[in-house]
């Protein structure tokens, strides 16, 4: 099993300050010591290094009252641009950042989730990518790297693989993806960039474990311990979505019975509503992402629709039921919750399903955990994959340690 | 979040060492290198500290047929004494192992499970620990240090608490103990210490990740990631057996429906039975011993028992159901089953189990898992809980970095 060394421990020190830059937008050394509790001597080091380094920049320096004056830097946004990439079953999208992780544009392309042949994908990622450099006059010289998640990235003792029902990438399409791109690559699967994106952008900056949550089509968990993404031997931890709710329950998409996600992804939600009411308006709606919309906005009206109701209590419930499991086998100190059904109906659904989670999470662990929304918004997945290639660029340039599974 | 320090490191190696040189019994510093993968100056160095510090003893001295005489040694068992006490329900348990963790002596009492007051709790314990060392003739001096496993070992912001059903000890009724039994104590929860067994003495050797999975009256999972064992926010995490198999299903001994225990703790097993056959011979067992022993008897029987039989398949099949949702949020490498349900039924149910958890993990991550029964026998509460007594005292005397909860 991997041992970690010396340079661990000042990559551990490193990652503290930029989490705590980061986190302030703006900062001065004696706060960094605040707000890290590193010693003094660790902090002007390590700080140094990133200013030599271009990866902070001294934007002023404040004259106090009294004693010398304080320098005040941030994230040096000029140091290039990353991009952060999703390609997902009905569309492929690209955000460009900049280094302090602004977001800066981004282009989107559907996707025949029909086609399935490689060549076909890594053709529309690099049109989606050549659009998008093109329409911000940026050459592929002025990109730091770029960040791809891919559904289903596995590890397998052969090494790594994309593995999708019916499409198996390795490394020969691996190759080609690189290729076609131009671009120093990190690969990872979308709860994995998730999950990073609350580690350096949310509650990871102060909780030292934490599992974060996507509603969506699909729902799933990623999860950090001691601040580091939980990966497990198949780089697949994580799959919360799943896990059952109900054994021999409803069919999931997946082709087994009674997971998670058959309960409370988009889909599942629509199923809930139709044993209800198989006549309620909502029954047929076919956009998901108008579904849940359109329910939300039902379920709080002033003109009562009980079936709507009905369906946003029981999600909670089971929500609430299916987080409980999440917290006896990991126990974290917080749950959050992202993804684009938790932006529609997370504000209906929080309350009652804090409520279930803590009521059926055994022994105590119910009591201490908090869920949240996340704080992070936008897509987190594209945020938490270009930090993936923002952090690579720093691990090249011997700053940091992370191991990032697949850099190509 | 604690990170980690160069001393943990070199505590790392000789975790490695002491791994070891625990599975080879006798060993060189040439095997070491192979086996552990340290450099050759690093195992010297820990090696030589270890055999200064009396943890290690030569046991003789090789002469190879050419070159100088190789130096063989074991584990010291002669350091002194440790015990590991295993407070349950309806007993206490106290071993006496050496410090090669050799199993000595053992003495049981019964417990009356109503009896909930802490006074008597803790006399009992003291009464146990007093005739273990009188039969054995061993002072308290001798003694290293005792583990103690009490059920419900929390950790909340106040401190250490043990919160069971009924009975709640925090400081005072803890240092009662450690008065009564007059002896370095540590304490923790049963799952933590069974997996501390593992970790040391089963699979833990060869595995990065692991779960081992007890299956008693209660069942629980402990979980090792990257060698350490993951305790979660409140030392409550791998609390498997009050997830979900079945969303409002059958009522749990911990009050919630649905539980994973409730269909594969013995009672659950049980039930399962009742449901088939009422008045099958087997369904009135009152011993939840015999009755496991009387059932593994009864299915294997050339006398057909349909409804025996059958009870051990669902066994298998919630078995497996329940392992695939471990295997779904953690994706560890190695699941270990152990525990009086296994010594008893593990033969007829692995098999069937590890079908139904390998084709009900979510993507590859079933075919990577492996399901053994664990290697490590007799009580492996008794045993991890004895290994974290000896574990503390390496720490005491400065060799080991290892973070333990409760040390009284
Ligand atoms: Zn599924
Ligand atoms: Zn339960």
């Amino acid at each position: 099993m991997p041992r970690r060394t010396s340079r661990d421990i000042r990559s551990d020190s490193m990652i503290d300050v930029l989490h705590a830059v980061l986190s302030a937008g703006e900062t001065t050394r004696n706060d960094l010591m605040r707000s890290t509790g590193l010693s003094p001597a660790t902090v002007v080091t390590i700080v140094n290094e990133l200013i030599e380094a271009d990866v902070l920049a001294e934007t002023k320096v404040s004259a106090g009252r009294v004693g010398r004056p304080t320098s005040i830097f941030g994230m040096n946004a000029a140091r290039g641009r990353i991009l952060g990439i999703d390609v997902a079953e009905t569309y492929v999208r690209a955000t460009m950042f900049d280094t302090a992780l602004n977001q800066v544009s981004y282009t989107e392309s559907a996707r025949d989730e029909h086609v399935l042949e490689p060549g076909s994908i890594v053709e529309t990622i690099g049109l989606v990518v050549d659009e998008l450099l093109q329409s911000e006059g940026v050459c592929r010289e002025g990109v730091l790297g770029a960040g791809i998640s891919l559904p289903g990235l596995i590890q397998e003792p052969s090494g790594m693989a994309v593995v999708v029902p019916n499409w198996e990438w390795r490394s020969v399409e691996l190759d080609r993806l690189r290729e076609r791109v131009g671009l120093p690559l990190v690969i990872d699967n979308p709860l994995k960039a998730m999950v990073n994106a609350e580690r350096w952008l949310g509650r990871g900056r102060s909780a030292a474990s934490l599992a974060t949550v996507n509603l969506g089509t699909g729902v799933g968990a990623g999860i950090v311990l001691e601040g580091e993404v939980l990966r497990g031997a198949t780089n697949s931890a994580g799959e919360w979505g799943h896990s059952l709710l109900m054994l021999d329950g409803r069919l999931c998409r997946c082709g087994r019975r009674g997971c998670v996600e058959a309960y409370i992804g988009v889909p599942g939600i629509q199923h809930t509503l139709r044993e209800l009411a198989p006549s309620h308006p909502l029954a047929d709606v076919e956009l998901q992402s108008d579904f849940i919309s359109l329910l939300a906005h039902a379920a709080e009206s002033s003109t009562p629709d009980d079936a709507a109701r009905e369906t946003v209590a029981r999600t909670a419930y089971y929500l609430g039921s299916a987080l409980a499991d999440l917290v006896a086998v990991v126990n974290p100190d917080v749950v959050t919750l992202t993804g684009w059904t938790t932006w529609a109906l997370g504000g209906q659904l929080l309350s009652p399903a804090r409520e279930r989670m803590r009521s059926q999470s055994p022994g105590r662990a119910g009591a201490a955990v908090e869920l949240e929304i996340s704080a992070v918004r936008g897509n987190p997945v594209v945020t938490g994959i270009a930090m993936i290639a923002l952090e690579r660029s720093l691990v090249d340039a011997g700053l940091l340690t992370t191991r990032i599974p697949v850099v190509l």
